[in-house]
């Protein structure tokens, strides 16, 4: 997608080989116009797969999942985090391990938001160890629910992510593929 | 606003006479064409403020505030929680209490995104005693930018948020308040 790669390379900043902020657009100030072209790209895409539900998790992932939401007229609806589930019976709710934070964290959502007759298509604003992912799939597993498909803003392809989910059959749409960021450089695939 | 009204009456679930839970489209679930029309009733309410930014907090203030900023054509910038903040030099942070949990968090906001030249439009889900509210205002005080107003989508007119920001001589424009939850019914003001 030109408008958003246009993006990365003016206002994303190369923090290290591993990291991209784009803060300046995406995950702290967002950038609205910008969104709604990610969202109907997204419903472009998957405009043929009969969704019913669009699933992300907070907070970055809210922005262009909504937009995606909007443009396929299906409720968006979002994991949460950090809460201190003490009673998990109305909630599916599954672990999610960060590389980059070295910790373990649970997300969840109601079992209200999530049933066998969901198609579900999951938007999340970076790809990179794929395991918000994977914790994404596995609340759908646990609702019945079928996944139709992973939309992408931002994919790191030199990290294991996006393999981990074609192994698993899982259609990624990545709107911009990221190659390398060595040398202070965003190269795109 | 009526449709919103409407979908209180509707999806609303009134937990107690303090607590009504709007999980099924604002802030776990969201309908994503109530929140395109959320956002273009905040547009109409400030249009002719000229509104620079519009500023929320994670996470269920994002949905309504980034439509209000997509129909305004301003940037969104949503206020980020709980990082362990070692260096604040390029934040400004601000300590929140929250009366129903009963502890304080902080929130921050990078400088690089509020500035004297900003006249900011806060947006948040819900107005019960005023301290995010309060919050977001000691920010854009720090970043020396001018606060055009406040807009929320469900007030609950029976706590002291309101009277609080209206006393500061702060525009507050609500889109559903509620007078009372007593007897498990949402009485709208």
């Amino acid at each position: 997608m030109d408008a958003l790669k246009q993006m990365i390379h003016t206002q994303g900043h190369v923090v290290n080989e591993h990291v991209l902020k784009v803060d300046s657009f995406l995950n702290h100030q967002v950038d609205p116009a910008l969104m709604q072209q990610i969202g109907a790209e997204f419903a472009r895409l998957f405009k043929d797969e009969h969704i019913t539900k669009v699933l992300t998790v907070e907070s970055s992932g809210i922005a262009p999942a909504m937009m995606a939401a909007l443009c396929l007229s299906v409720p968006l609806v979002f994991a949460r985090k950090n809460k201190s589930l003490t009673v998990h019976n109305d909630l599916f709710v599954t672990k999610i391990v960060s590389y980059t934070k070295g910790e373990q964290s649970e997300i969840y959502v109601s079992k209200k938001f999530l049933s066998p007759d969901d198609n579900v298509l999951v938007i999340d604003d970076f790809l990179a160890n794929g395991q918000v992912a994977l914790g994404l799939l596995d609340i759908i597993t646990q609702a019945g629910a079928s996944l139709a498909g992973i939309g992408i803003v931002i994919e790191k392809s030199f990290q294991p992510g996006r393999q981990l989910l074609i192994d698993k059959g899982i259609r990624v749409e990545s709107l911009a593929q990221i190659q390398s960021l060595q040398n202070g450089t965003v190269t795109f695939l």
